[in-house]
Order: C-alpha cells, then structure tokens, then sequence
C-alpha cells in the first residue's frame, strides 16, 4: 500500500501570479542588462518550481507522465463505476439467470455485458449518473487546464536549466540541491533573477522556498492549530489530514481573503496591530464559509475516496492484510519534527533514516491484552479454516458449495490480520536503545523521556509527536471535520478579545526569537549547516513578512 | 505457529496451600502487628504469582481473558470436533448426493447439515462419543473449578500490589521486577510476610519463586535426568517434552507420594541417609504406577493433541509451510542454559537476545546431501505443476477435473518444504562469529568448541544443548514414552545399590557447593548481580531443603 | 528461483587424460619409490579432481546423487513432454467433450489420457518425435558413460583421500581446503604424485588448478574477448552466457584444434612467434566451424532450454514473481572479480559477503520514469482486481465464467511485477556507504568512481563489470549469437595483420609482468596469502605454458 503513495507532490498553481505592484521595496534596484530571466516577479513560485524540478530524478518527463496518468486515471475510476453500475447483468455472472449459448455451454465475461444501446438508455434515464457526470466532467477540465499551465511552467524551468544554469537534462539527475543552488546564486549577479537584492545568499533561497511551510511548522509546533482532541474514551488524539491541511492553506495563504496579499507578502492590514478584534471576525465568519463549503461538497469527495481506496487497496488487502498496518510518518508528525528551512527531500531523507527503529519502537507496545485476544481468534478462525482446507484437498467439489470459497478467504483475511497483533516469540524488548536511534535522526525529544523509553506515556507521546498512523486513517481525509473544528475554534478563541488567527500571526512571527535559544526539549531551529557561515550567528526563523528580501 | 504458542504459562494449583504446620521453624517471631498480610502461609507459591502478575504486563485482566478463552477453546474443540463427526453429510457436501432445491440449484452449507433430532440421535447412539464428552466434561469441569479459585488468588494478588505495595494498577506495566521486589523487602518490615525470618533479601525471593526449578536446572545439569539416548541410526538424541516434564514435576515435587512434604520441604525421611535402599525401591515402584497411568491416559492425550494440532497448525501449514521448519529454544536448551537462580523473563529475554544468531548458525549446517535430494524433488514438483497452472491459465476447467486443485494444493506445498532446505546462494559461512556472538547471550561454551565452530559436532553438540528443535517436535509430547523411560531408570540405576533419585536430591543439593567455582567449560552459578552485595561471596545455590528460610 | 541453480559444476571429462608423451620436461626425476600414486600424468585435472571433491561437503555420494539426478531430469523432461503433446486429450480437460460415466458424473485426470496403444501409434506416426527422441537418447546415453567415468574417477579420488592422505570420509566435511593442500605438499615426498619437481609448493598446486581459469581472467581483464557491445539503443551491454564461455573454452583450451595440446601445454606452433598471420588464419575458419555447427545445433538447444525454464521457473513466477527479479553475480562479474588464483569456493565466498551491499546499491537506482509508470500499471490492474475480488467473495459463481480465474492469475502476477519497480518508500539513499562496502569484498573500483557513487553511470559501470544480470538473462544463453561474435571477431581483428587469438595468448600470457604493479584502480594480482611465504616476492600470475612445472 505503501508502494502506490505517490512522491510526486503537485504544486499548487500560482493564483497570484502577476502581482499588481511591488509597493514595499525596500531598496533600489539600477537598471541592469535585461536577461530573459531578470526580474523574476513571483520568485518564491519559480525557486520552488525549481528545487520541485530538480528533485524528481528525470524532472520533466516524469512530471508530464505523472500528471497525464492521474488524469487518465480520474477518466478511469469514473467511467469504470458508472460502466459497472449500469452496463453489467449481475444475474448473469451470479449464475441466477442463464444464457442461451447454441455453440457452447460456457458463460463468457462479454456475456454479461448489456448491449451498448440498453446501457446508454440506463444512464440516459438516470439522472443522478448524469450529475455526477457533469461534475467530474468540469473538475476533469479543471485539472485539465492545470496540466496545460503546468506544463507551459514546467518547460520554461527546463529552459532556465539548460540555458541559465548551463545544465543539460542528462547532468541534471546526478546532481544535488546543493550544486543547483550555487548555480542559482552565482547567476543571479549576471541575470540578476531578484531585483530587490544585489546577491541572492542560500538562506534566502531557502526563505523563500519555504516561507508558507515555515509558518505551519511554527503554528504546528507553538500547538496553535486546533489539532489535538480528547475525546472521552481514547485519550488525547491528534487529527490532521490532508483535507484539513489544504483547508488551513486555503485560509491562511492562498484562498480568497486570506492573510496574504500574493504568496509573498501578508496584507497590509494584518501588519498593523490596531484593529486586531475586527479582523479576527471576518476570518471567524472566512471560517465559517469555508466550513459551510466542505459540509456540502462533502458527499461528492466522500464517495470518491470511497471508490479510490476501494480500487486501490482491496487487492492489497487480500494479498497481504499485513500492510494495512505497516506503519508511516503522520503528517502532523512530518510538520512537527520538520526543522525550520529543511526542504521535503530533506525531512525526507533524515525521517527515512529513523524509520526502521521507529517502527521496531512503536512495535514494542503490543497490547498484551490485544494479543490474547487476537491469538484466540486466530485459533478459533483457523479450525474453522483448517475443516474447511482438509475438506478441500480431499475433494474439491466443497467449493462448489455456496459461499465456501468466500468463508476461506474471509477467514484467512481474518487470521492474517490477527497475526499481526501477535509480536515475535523472540523479539527483544530494548525500547531505550531504539529511542536513542530515532533521537539521532529525528532530532527532538523532551527531556522527561531520557530513562523512561519503557512507558506506554512516552510511546503514546511519540506516537502522537511524530508518528505513524495506522494506514487505515489514511482514508480519513473527510473534509467534513474542518466545519466542526473550525466552529469549536471560534468558540474557544475569539472571547478572549485576541481572535486566535491573530495569535497564530503574532506568535508564529514576531515571538519567535525567544525560541531561538536552543532548549534540549524543543526544537532547535535548524539552519542547514552548509550554507554561508557568515549568518550563522543568527539562527532560525529570521524572516519577517514585511521583509520580502 | 510461534506466533499460537501462549506466552503465558498456567502457575501449578497449589494443591498443598495450607500444610499441617510448620515442624521445623527455625526461630521463634515474636508477635507484632497483625496485618491482612501477616505471615502469609505459602510463601513460595505467594511470590510465584507476584512475579507472574507483574510479568504479564496488564496482570489481571490478561490471566482472566487468557484462562476464559482456554476454557471456551476445550469446549469448542470438543464440540466442533463430535459435530464433525455426527451432524454432516459429507455426501452433499462432495456433491455425491443431490438436493432437492425448489427454488435454486446451488448448495448451501447448511443444506449439509442435519436436523437437531437426528444428530442427536446419532450421538446418543454412539457410546464412544458419549464416553469421550463425559471424559470431557470431567476435566472440563475441573478446570472451571481451578479456574474460579486462580481468579479468587489473583484477585488477592491484585489487592496486594494495591493495598500493600501501593501500586496502582495502571502503574504495574512500567514497573520492572527489581521495582517490585524492592518494594517487598520493605513492606517485610512493616506487615511481616514472612515470619520465619526478620529482613527478607532479594536472594531470599528469589529462592523461593525457583525452588523447584533450580532442582531440575541442577538435574539437567548433572545429567541426572534420563533424557538423552543413544537410538541405533540417529546417533544422540534428545528427549525432553512438556509432558516428561509434567511427570517428573509429578514425581519429584507435588504428586501424591512425591518427595516434597509440601511446597517448601523434603520429607523427613529423604533428609536422613540411612535407608536409601528402601526409598529407592519406594519411588521406582512408584514411578510404575505413573507409568501405567500414563499409559492407559496414552489414547485421550493422543486424540486431544492431534486434534489440537490439527486445528491449530493446518492452515499455517497452508499459508507459509515454511514456518513448520523454524527453530525455537528447546525444552532442554532452556533448562540447560538457565542459569541458578533466573526468573522466566530474565531467561527469555536473554534467549531472545541469542536467538537470532543461534538461528543463523543452525542454518549454515544444511546438510549438502539433503540440498541435493530436496533441489531435485522441488524440480520434479514443480514441473508437474507448472503444467497445471499453464493449463488452468489457458482454461480454467482443467480445475473441474477431480482432484487438479487437490493436486496444486499438495505440490505446492511440497516445494515449499523442498525450498527450506535450499540454502540461500548468497549466505555467508562464518560459523566462529556466530557463535561468539550465540555465547556472549548464552553464557555456556565448552572449551573444546573453541576454534571448531565450523565442525558438525560442534553444530550438533549446540544444538542438542541448547536448541531449536524443528517445531514438529512441539506434536511429540506423548506421555506414552515416559512409561519406557521410567522402566529402563529402574533397570540402570536401582541395581547399582544407590538409587537414582537419591542421587538426584544429594547431587542437586549437596554436592552443589564445588561446582561453585567458576569454570570456564561449565555452568557458573548466577546469581542476580543487582542484588544485596552483602550476600555476593555466597555464590550460588545455597539453598537447602532442610533450612526454609 | 536462485536456489534451484545448483551449485555443482561438473567438471570437464577430461578427453586427453593420457597425453601421447611428456616430451618438454624440464628436470629428471629418479626413480623413486613407485606407489599407487606416483607419477600421477594429468596432474591438473587430478589436483581439481581433488578440490572439487573436497568443496562439495559430503564429496562422493553429493557427486553421485547429483549426476544421477541430472540424468533422471533429462529423462523426465524428454518424456513428459512427449507425453504431454501426444497422450493427452486436452478436450476432455477443457470440458469440449463429455466422457461417458457410468458410475460418477466426475471426470478424472486418468480420463484425459489416451490408451496406451494410441497413444504409442501417435508417436510412431511422428517422424519429429521419433528424430528428438532419438537425438536425446544419444545425448543421454553420452551423459551416461561421462558419468560412469566420473564415479570411477572420483572412487579413485576417494580412495586418495582415504589411503594417501589418510583422512576418513567422516573427517572430510570439517576439512578446510588449506589443511587438505598441507597434507599433498607433504605426500608429495613420500609419494612423488609429481615427476617433474622434488617439491610442490601451494602455488604449484593453484597454478596447475586454476591453470584455464586464471587464462579465462586474464583474457577478460585485458578486454580480448568480445563480449561487450554497443547496440543502438540500450548503450554498452555485456554478453556473456555460459553457452559463450563452453564455446570460448571448447576454442582455446580442449576442443579438436584448440590452441593446447593437452590439458596443460600449448601447442608447439603456437610458442614460436613466427607463423602468426597462419594460425590466426586457421583459429579464424575453426571458429567459423564452429559457429555453423552452434547454428545447426540451435533449434534443439533452444528448444530443450525453452522447456527447462518452463519446467523450473513456472510455479516460481506464479508463487513469488518478484524473485524474477532477483539479482545475482554475472558470469561476466564472476571472471572479471576474480583475482588470479583464487579458486571458485573461495571468490564465491567472497562474492557472497559483498552481495547484499552490492544489491542494496543496485537498488538505490531504479528509474523514477519507470517507477511512474509501475505505480500507474498497477493501479489500473489493481482496480480490474479489486472488481473481481469483490465479486467472487460475494458470489464464487462468478469463477465459473470464462477466463475470470485466468484474469485473476494475470492480474496478479501483472501486479507483483510492477511492485518489484516501486522502491520502498522509507528506502535510506547512501550509495556512497554501500558502494564502499562492496569494495571492501570485491576488491576494485576504478579511481574515478571515487566520490560519484550516486551517479548512474557509477552504477552502470558497476553493473557491468560486476553485477547482477536480472535472472531472466540467465535464459538467454542460446548459443546462436556465438555465430555472429565470432563473425565479427575475424572481421575486425585479423585485418591488422596479428591475430586477435595470438594477442590473446601473448598479452594474457606474456605481457602479464607489468601488470603486476599494484595500482589502485586495477585488479592487483592475488596470491594467497596463507602460502608459502616465500615466494610472496614474485606476486602474481607467473605461470608461462612452457613451464608446465
């Protein structure tokens, strides 16, 4: 299952794309000689198109592949449903209704297909079909526009490649983000790319690369996103899903009256502290919308996660039940033990490395309560197997019998699933020594865990801080949730005379210099360590937004 | 099929709970504040279940869920199995016999079902069924009753880790066992739990918990017990199962008429040296008795263990037969490496720690003549069946044919036993490491290994001692071959004018103080290092039955 | 499918065991003691006689059972297959014709075959049959007498260990080949197995083993033999099958008119550098015959290899398709790692230790474009299944319609395919590490990979040097390609006016000496450290066909 999560991240498109003025420059640029590349407004887009370009191993081709077969494979899952749904006799293939063959006595697939005249009348005559059709028909064109802009964009990062970095396509897999980003710096003091600075540093780059993600794993880390719960029965619970995230960008960031004006400066009003009450309203009553949209396009993404996680895992399930319960870096986890400035490739990279003995680590906690449990039902589901197995080899007709093969299966689904509850006889339980190896990688740990890596506390603490949903959550993307947690928040925040979206502002950045210090319990603000020394004396998030370099 | 085995091992009832009274009580106590917990009778057992409780990680609720299950497992092995056998017409169900279906053509499973009336009918005529579920529920019963009186003790247990040793519940997983027993000798001083003695040690907990262990660890390692022979063909074997040692447990320590008094002491007459001859004669004509016993029990053990086996291993055998051949600490292999004085865990933890080595090492030891036999075998096998699945691709009526699936089942398992054999190309032989790293778990090398770890004796010497019997040994357990066993002790040992068992208890006992000495080749008697250093210059197994405590 | 590749090379019968007369001996050799093993001639093939032996663990009955097994399979493969095409009516099978029963409505295996007199009249009537069974039963009974021969031979081997080097058969497994190679240094004296010298060293006994072999390493380091190319296409490719080596070897060192005259001297002409131009001629045209007779040969190679992979790999691609994709050391990488006088067990062990890394790096680069494609395939397949899936648990009826079973199968097999393309999500990507690793065991690496481990043409030279053609390569051995290379061969290198043969000789033989220099990026010529460390002075390949010791 987890070999069929794609990498690929496609990047949001740039709605802004042409700002209509740089008002706040802070310094003045002299006419240089005008390259092709001079002055290249939206330069937050277009490094992060960049490094998005030079991550993917063969760049362009696998972009234009990728996007044209999630296209093909939108067409796909929507024309085999309705297809299924009303051009298939099912009597037929049940064996309920039978066809008169006058050559053979064998039923075919083809058999139980309608005729296409019977079939297109049955859709015709259903109009809930022809919604659905016309609404996956217009989001289809939608993505359709967006892989046509793509790749207008994605060819002109390919000739910035070849043309200003001086790389052909055939270097550009073997070399690092490290080897681009020199390019790029050395460049820009003869295309002169960003016109409000003579010199581009590294840090800059990365600044702008990551100016949004900075801000969540900010807002992520000071706990000011409303994504941790306690539900009476299971304790504190972290719920953040990939539909919540694009709500929470979609409010902070990009959306239709967010906080920023373009994708690198945040409105002019949110910068001045005066009317602080006011517009946490607006933002409550933005919320609000939003929410209000999610309730209602609820049941048309509902019932296409549904149809795409049946089509993706049901044959993962009866292959290997085991799977489902492979372990994955949440995506809270992912932001909160994100560094400041690290790029996905490499929070990637550092969290693959820590994977193995997170994984043996949260391994160690099998309930024993579960495992009894599981044991025993694997015993009493494996009789029951074991009967039906012998009575098979020793003469198939009991498969003829009806639901016999079903119950195999159904039962053998079962005792894998069970299996995996039960830990190995000879597994050695060192739960300080594998803390110690996550630690290493992932860089974080309270201090109130040293000496206590044996408690089901600090399991369920680390489990919450970094890891490892269960894969079955990740199928809970309903968006459905972000009314209710968005209602919950204004409730909670706004009384308090500072509206919380405030709050997050603030805090997220102008109090974070205090952070700064390093604390052996909280983060450590990360500065990639190879990039210039000369501003190593001021470490972490120094980027302000009224500040666009 | 690891994965089945229960971890949790059911503690003896004690069927000597309240003995007549304590003759031989070494000092006097004087009264002092008479707690709930007061001079707690059987202490050895008390603190048996202490240690059982903390070990099973959620105590309680796991031994009650555990025990239920086991009780609900009896009943419906007996049960599916006498339904099995009288309520299924195996006709229909073969498709031998029609049925008369008015309204559908294809057969249900409870259309091969009988009516109540006539099962019931069938069964009541069936005197042998009616025997076995009256055996059955005899034992069944007596079960139930050990099973509400464990729950009764443990429930006593709970209350003490809550009232006595202020633990709450929820604290216990985390707690570790030199928590626990800290907490112990503390509490001795204010309820006096043990009246023989003012300050309990840790040594003294722990002698009391493995009494009967370190005799049989003492045994094993005087080669006391007849557990090796030397069979015309396979060369040395060794046979050690749980229900040889269920008998020698019956023999030695609580069956009627075995040499223990009671939990905590030999009988009088074992301690005096004088009439040996005589109580030789005494224990061997006893040993008879249980032979015979064992004997005639031989047929209801026998069905019960194919019948559970059956049940429990058939569709692991289906699923992954290479499981059947993995390697598991033997019976023997854990009493023979058991050091003096090691609680359950601690062993288990540190076999755990060498399995995975031991594992390897076992494996570089393929016979290449058996690699040869199962590669031709697996090719043979494998011809046949690539035919059948080329033409079950091509037309799936080829598994209409009688006996095709049955065919396909069988081959396939066949290769998959054949594949286990097969060394994998790529392994690397370096027997000398392995065993280094084996022994730095195990503790035990004699010297002559040194230097001749790639050697077969070696191999076989490793493997007879300390390991791993291939699982199919698991089934072996039939009590039948104590009663051959027990015959040939008396033949050797008895004529020789010191009877064995006499041996046994002076060897075990007595003799124990030289082995004391460290030696390399041997056993050096453990002795948890974290324990009261006042005691470390006693090394060992000081414990006699005459002193208890 | 790795571990059915058997181990056991045979060794080639040896066609000039008794060469017509040592006419260049270099010293005279008094008469000595005559034993049984004086004077043995073809020392070479005795000395590998004797380590074959001894690498095998449990020498003659492996050796014995191995051939003998071979001859069944050939049997078996002939014979079922004729079986197969002329005694099977697959009507009744694929249910197009009904067989009347009288008893039962179930049809039978046994009902499938036809009698036995028609089926005889089938092949009688066939004239190819007849041709291909009489072809293999030529070749089968060739094999026979080789293998009589070869157990008189290895009898004679077996009373060598037993009565010369005093060692018992039960002693042999543990023997490491060093401590067998003391003992012939030191029978030597008293046997004098060898005329021409008073004393062998270790390195006579290498040399004389190894003699072909290190010729075989020394032609493939130099780059004489053609088997790197580049087709338009796929870049440089390596082809180098076992059908090109026993072509290579039947050439050059034992075939009628190859350049030795027996099996440890070169031919008089071809030692007097004078009529070059000639002998290039006359090797030219052999090599023509010889490809002409590979061309007529080639349909009954080709057809017998078709048939043995089927038989072998079938159930292999149905169980686990994914060790389709297993990587394994090439012929090619085996000749080219090794160094000089290394026999096969030893570079086999070495090779195995390096195996994983080199795996683990192989696997660092699998193609992103692929991987899109991988992950797109098996989500369409993927969804066919889960269709289908669905169906069948719900009502297995749907089995019985055409072709579902076989789609299903497909569909599957389609699937693991794909998932072998899709790297681990959590993969670590450290080449650097990995490929250092591998050096550590496989001893070369070329200055210039030093630092570019992550690049892919790192990988690709690595991958042709050493590494580990995807299995199925290992069936593309058809020895029809031999016609073409060899073509080629004489277009290209006789023209220059030196043979390409006579540049093999002399370079391999003569011009070795500067090659000795250690230097980094070559292979250093090996010589086994434990021997005679006095002659470590002369380091390498010293051997010249003229001192045949």
């Amino acid at each position: 299952m987890a070999h069929f999560d794609t990498e690929y991240q496609r990047l949001e498109a740039s709605y802004s794309d042409s700002p209509p003025g740089e008002e706040n420059l802070l310094m003045h640029v002299p006419e240089g000689a005008k390259s092709q590349w001079h002055h290249i407004e939206n330069l937050d887009l277009f490094f992060q198109r960049i490094s998005f370009y030079m991550v993917q191993k063969n760049g362009f081709t696998c972009m234009l592949l990728g996007e044209i077969f999630e296209l093909v494979q939108l067409l796909f899952v929507v024309g085999f449903t309705v297809f299924l749904a009303n051009c298939v006799d099912y009597d037929i293939l049940f064996a309920n209704k039978f066809v008169n063959h006058t050559d053979s006595s064998k039923v075919t697939l083809p058999d139980a297909f309608l005729p296409v005249d019977v079939c297109s009348a049955r859709i015709r005559d259903n109009s809930f079909v022809i919604f659905v059709l016309i609404i996956s028909g217009v989001f289809w064109l939608h993505r359709l526009v967006k892989f046509i802009y793509n790749v207008c964009c994605y060819w002109e990062i390919r000739s910035f490649y070849i043309n200003a970095l001086k790389m052909t396509m055939s270097e550009l897999p073997y070399a690092t983000w490290q080897e681009v980003q020199a390019r790029i710096v050395e460049i820009q003091k003869e295309h002169q790319i960003c016109i409000h600075k003579k010199e581009l540093t590294e840090l800059d780059i990365y600044h702008r690369i990551l100016r949004f993600k900075n801000y969540m794993v900010a807002m992520v880390n000071k706990s000011l996103l409303p994504v941790r719960f306690r539900p009476p029965v299971l304790g504190e619970c972290v719920f953040y899903t990939r539909g919540l995230k694009y709500n929470f960008e979609l409010i902070f960031f990009w959306g239709p009256g967010s906080l920023f004006e373009n994708e690198w400066s945040l409105k002019q009003e949110y910068k001045r502290g005066g009317n602080r009450l006011e517009l946490a309203d607006r933002l409550a009553s933005r919320i609000l919308w939003i929410g209000i949209a999610n309730l209602l396009l609820c049941p048309v993404i509902l019932v296409w996660q549904i149809l795409y996680a049946f089509f993706s895992y049901t044959e993962v399930i009866k292959r290997e039940p085991g799977s489902l319960g492979a372990r994955c870096w949440s995506l809270y986890g992912r932001c909160y033990l994100r560094h400041f400035n690290e790029l996905d490739h490499e929070l990637m990279s550092r969290l693959s490395k820590g994977y193995k003995a997170a994984s043996k680590y949260m391994n160690c906690f099998l309930s024993p309560l579960l495992t009894v449990v599981a044991k025993n039902v694997a015993f009493f589901a494996g009789s029951l197997l074991a009967v039906l197995i012998a009575l098979t080899i020793y003469d198939e007709d009991v498969l003829a019998v009806e639901h016999v093969l079903s119950s195999i299966t159904l039962l053998g689904v079962c005792i894998t699933v069970c299996r995996s509850f039960i830990p190995d006889k000879h597994m050695v339980f060192c739960p300080e020594q594998l803390l110690r190896v996550i630690l290493a990688h992932i860089h974080y740990m309270p201090d109130h865990w040293q000496g206590n890596a044996h408690r089901y506390e600090t399991r369920d603490q680390f489990s919450h801080k970094s890891e490892i949903c269960v894969y079955i959550c990740g199928l809970s993307l309903f968006p459905l949730s972000v009314v209710d947690v968005r209602r919950e928040d204004r409730g909670v925040y706004l009384p308090t005379g500072r509206g919380w979206e405030d709050r997050v502002i603030s805090d997220a950045l102008c109090h974070h210099q205090p952070s700064v210090a390093p604390s052996s319990g909280d983060h450590t603000l990360h500065q990639p360590a190879e990039r210039t020394s000369s501003q190593r004396g001021n470490r972490g998030f120094r980027h302000t937004p009224t500040l666009t370099v």
